[in-house]
Order: C-alpha cells, then sequence, then structure tokens
C-alpha cells in the first residue's frame, strides 16, 4: 500500500486557482421545507449547478494543470462512463489536451455523446468496465500517455475546493453528508472540514446495495461486496485503497441507505428543490431522512454531488411512485 | 400614461451591490448537445440556480434595499403565488420586513407554503387573483404600506444584473432570447444589452395561448388577449404599461411558441442539460428549436429564468411524451 503523506489542508488551498480560472463556486442553499421535513437545518451545497453536471470537473482541471509538458503532448487517457470521465473531458478541453475514454460496448449513448461533444475521442472496447479499463491503461502505457485513475491525489485536492466553500459559507455547520462512490469527495471534504475544525462531523452515506467502501471503512480492511444499486455515482464494487486509508483517518462515520429511499429523496429534491440530482446526490436527503433522529435540531449540509440522472431513470422512478 | 424617463444601465449598475449583498452570479454554461440540436451556439443562463429558483428575487432584494424607514415599518404588499410573490418574501426576511402576500382561495398549497418557509404572512381572499390583488391593496393603503407591484422600476434595476452577467461573461453573444410575462426581465436584459452594444439582439418569447404581451408590442398598443397557458410565469392577461414602453423602445424582436413546444423544450432541456426548467424558463430553447433557420450558428443565450415546476405538473408532461 501507497504510505506517503495523504492530502492535507494546504494541497486544496493550493488547487483553487487552478479551479477558479474555469470554475465559479457553487451555491450552498437552506432549505426551509426540507428542514421541516427533517428537523434538522438543511442545507444543499449544489455541485450539481457545475458545467458538466457534478462535483468531479473541480478535480480533472487541478489534474490538467499540473501535468509536464511531455504529458500534456502524451494526452490523458482513462475509462468512465460517468462523471469522471466527463470531467477528464472538460479538462482537456480546457488545456488542449487529447483525452482518449474507454468505454464498454453497450455503454450509455447519451453519455458517450456529452464526453464526445466535450472533445473526447471516445473508444468501445471490451465487454465490460474492467476490460475497457485495462485495455486503456496498455495503450496509455505504449504511448507514455497519463492514465487517470478516480482516486488520485490530484483529484482530491480539486475536489476538496466545495468543502471550503462550505466552510466559508457556513462555518458553524455541524454535519456534512457526503455520497461515497471512490472516495475522492468525501475524503476531500473530511480533510478540509476536520482540520478547520474537528467538531464538524464528516459522515459518508452509500447505498445498502453496493456498500463495499462502506464494510471495508467499517472492517478496516478491504472488502468487496455486492454491488446493485441503481445509482452508478455510488456504484462501487472493489474499495479503493488510498481513500480508505484516508477515511480511516478523518471519517467520523458512514451510513447505508436503500435504493428505495434514494429514490424517494430523488422525488422529494424534485418537489421541493426543483433540482434533478442523481442517484448519489440524492443519497444525503435519504440519509438525513432515514437517520432523523441523530440530526435533529442540526445544521445539516447535504452535497449534491451531481444532478446527471438520464431522463428514462427519472421517467422510470417517477412512475414508481 | 407615466413618462418620466426609463430606467439605464447606469441603474442597473447601481443596484449591483443590493443583489450581491446576498447572492452570487448565476452561471452561464454552454452546452454542445444542444447545439448541435439546434444549429445554433446555445448557452443557458441559470437563473433557476438563484435560492428561490427564479430570477425575481434580484428585483425583490434592490426594491426591500430601497425603502424609506417608514416602508419599512409599515411592511411590504403584494398578490402572487409565482416567483414575484417568493421573492418579495425572501428580500423582507432579509431586510427583516413583514411582508404580507395575497393568494386566491385555491391556491397551490405548495407554493403557499414555500411563501410561509419565507416568513411571509400569506392570506387567501377571494375567488381569483385579482380580487386577491385588490384587496391587499386596499390592506396596504390602510397601513400605509408599500404595494409592489411585477413591473415596478427597482425591479427592473435588480434583475437587469442577470443580463450584465451575461455581457461579462460572453460580450460576442449574437442574441439573447427571454420569456415574457409582465416583462421586467426582457426590459432589463434589452437595456443592459443595448446600451452596452445595439448589435446584440434581443428577443422576448411568449406561448402563443397567451400572447398578450406579444399582441401589444406589435401592435404598439395595449391587447389583452386570452390566456390559456400552462406556464405560469409568461401566462399575462392583460398587458403591462411601463415595460411595453420600454420594450417598444429597446426590443428587437417578440416570437411565440405553443404551448405543446415548451413542455417537449422542458423534456429537451432535462435530458441535456438535467435542470428542471417550468415553462417560461423552457420557452427560449422551445423558440431557438422553433426558428431554429434564423439563429443558425449564431451565440445564443437562453435565458432559463426559473425552475419551479410543480411535481405534478413535470410528471403530467412527461406522461404525455
Amino acid at each position: 500500500m501507497d504510505e506517503k503523506p495523504v492530502p492535507t489542508l494546504k494541497d486544496v488551498l493550493a488547487a483553487r486557482p487552478f479551479v477558479y480560472r474555469y470554475l465559479q463556486p457553487t451555491p450552498l442553499h437552506p432549505y426551509p421545507t426540507l428542514s421541516q421535513l427533517t428537523g434538522a437545518e438543511i442545507w444543499i451545497k449544489h455541485e450539481n449547478h457545475q458545467p458538466i453536471g457534478a462535483f468531479k470537473v473541480r478535480g480533472g482541471l487541478v489534474l490538467a494543470a499540473n501535468l509536464s509538458a511531455a504529458e500534456r503532448q502524451a494526452g490523458l487517457f482513462t475509462a468512465s462512463t460517468g462523471n469522471h470521465g466527463q470531467s477528464i473531458a472538460y479538462a482537456a478541453r480546457a488545456y488542449g489536451i487529447q483525452a482518449t475514454i474507454a468505454v464498454p460496448e453497450g455503454a450509455n449513448p447519451g453519455k458517450v455523446a456529452a464526453m464526445r461533444s466535450l472533445g473526447a475521442e471516445v473508444v468501445h472496447h471490451g465487454a465490460d468496465f474492467d476490460t475497457a479499463r485495462e485495455w486503456v491503461m496498455g495503450v496509455a502505457a505504449e504511448k507514455h500517455g497519463r492514465f487517470v485513475g478516480p482516486t488520485e491525489e490530484l483529484l482530491i485536492h480539486g475536489v476538496g475546493t466545495y468543502a471550503l466553500e462550505i466552510m466559508e459559507s457556513l462555518p458553524d455547520v455541524d454535519t456534512i453528508l457526503v455520497p461515497v462512490g471512490a472516495g475522492s469527495g468525501v475524503c476531500a471534504t473530511s480533510i478540509v472540514a476536520k482540520t478547520i475544525n474537528p467538531r464538524i462531523e464528516v459522515i459518508g452515506v452509500q447505498s445498502a446495495q453496493a456498500p463495499a467502501m462502506q464494510r471495508s471503512w467499517a472492517a478496516g480492511d478491504m472488502v468487496a461486496a455486492e454491488m446493485n444499486t441503481f445509482a452508478e455515482g455510488i456504484a462501487t464494487r472493489v474499495p479503493f485503497a488510498n481513500t480508505q486509508r484516508i477515511m480511516r483517518q478523518y471519517l467520523d462515520d458512514f451510513l447505508l441507505v436503500d435504493d428505495a429511499e434514494i429514490k424517494q429523496a430523488i422525488v422529494t429534491l424534485l418537489a421541493h428543490t426543483h433540482n434533478l440530482a442523481e442517484g448519489a446526490g440524492a443519497a444525503p436527503l435519504a440519509a438525513a431522512v432515514r437517520y432523523q433522529a441523530r440530526f435533529a435540531g442540526k445544521k445539516v449540509v447535504l452535497v449534491m454531488s451531481g444532478g446527471n440522472l438520464a431522463l428514462e431513470k427519472l421517467q422510470a422512478i417517477l412512475g414508481e411512485g
């Protein structure tokens, strides 16, 4: 395991110029009717308002800004059908770098179109995600290009800037609920918040239908688990070692919610905030509702990590209600 | 008719400190897949990201900041079940002023709850909107309070700040498409854009099912019209004189779209941008699609004026598709 020092608040502060060269701070709004619903004072950090509709764009921009000339020349390589891929595509375009993104044969055409519209070369390869990733890692090695995994430290530095924005806007926050996929968001949030004020609770949220990160954190060991959630942003089958290490040091707790509760939270968010959340982005509200006795009277920030829910999935969720 | 000078760019500049004391600039994002769809280069100004979910909050804050001590003491009075009411409620709370908002007996309970959650006193009075308004105007007069109509000059000064943000972010914009209800948004936008660069086209958009403002503008006279649109933000039965006067001076054109096209635009915006638009907020995209030959190759900003679409209406629209 990699035992170099974990990222610090100083790294996040240093990442700010690279983020704000292209992005502006996202709003943190209070929602009185959600407060009435949950008994906590609910604020939402709107990372769904980012240009790619998700927080990850902050990390991609910091990574792209810190490449060597040779790396810029050889290009960025990754495998993703989700927000990570869009983040790398967005950042590569901002810096005039070629991005190659591998996806499995059956990848969602809407997401492929979104990445292509950002200028990325999207290559279909293999029947599943692991095959696509292994293939593109090989291509990157051959071309001396930079493969970008989803939990790299520079990405954590970048996404930590949303946590700094929370601390600036609402310094007396009690609890921050963060969805956990690969873990870059929750690691960055806990590093920033706990360093500035150790009394702030930072809590991860994952679906009980894909609890690998939660079980690994609870066990203090690397534990794979079933992965049956509809919420792709928090659908992790195999835990990531570097983010687990940070979470063990900084995270206060890690809650599970059911997919059905996440779907209900998507509907509640549409009705009360008129924002479309993807499953990951709605998981914090699902936790605030399910565990509401625990948060009563507290000032709680829900990180709406992204809004990239496909129209067909939304229609299905509204139809089930 | 009131013949005092119309608002100017200078008034909008002077309003900025009152707006940014409470709000931050909203994003203006490009949407490459919508550009592919329409043949224009599409950018969206996200006023749906405001704390009340609509641009009008900018105006309310400027009005509240400029009250006399006696007016602050006596309170604000208005009639609205929509974004204007929420704007006044938000601004009144920000300045510690009592707001009284009259609504008709059958008013949407969700919107009433939203205004109450902002601290406003919401009073049900009469069977329709006009009755509610007349009643609250009487109460305001009796209490020497300030009744706030939807097209007051201070409101126009405030909402013009979104147009200034567009000019700062995208100075080479060709065309700005703005939905028209009472007309404060389109007046503010045209004053700002045409003063800075007369070559920018500013175009109003209304539903063909509620064309009073468009017909009045085209006729150069005050013309009432049927009002059958589902899109309450652009549902104007009787035109407003002061905004018509400004529109005649500044506006380049005024387009009509059908309700069915607006509903389709709501679905397209959800699919491509993952933002929920209310009918008014989707009308500009409907115009960019319907009149696409006219905008081919141009840099077009669509003002997404608000996102306050009720969940039941969204479900109905998705069900029709």
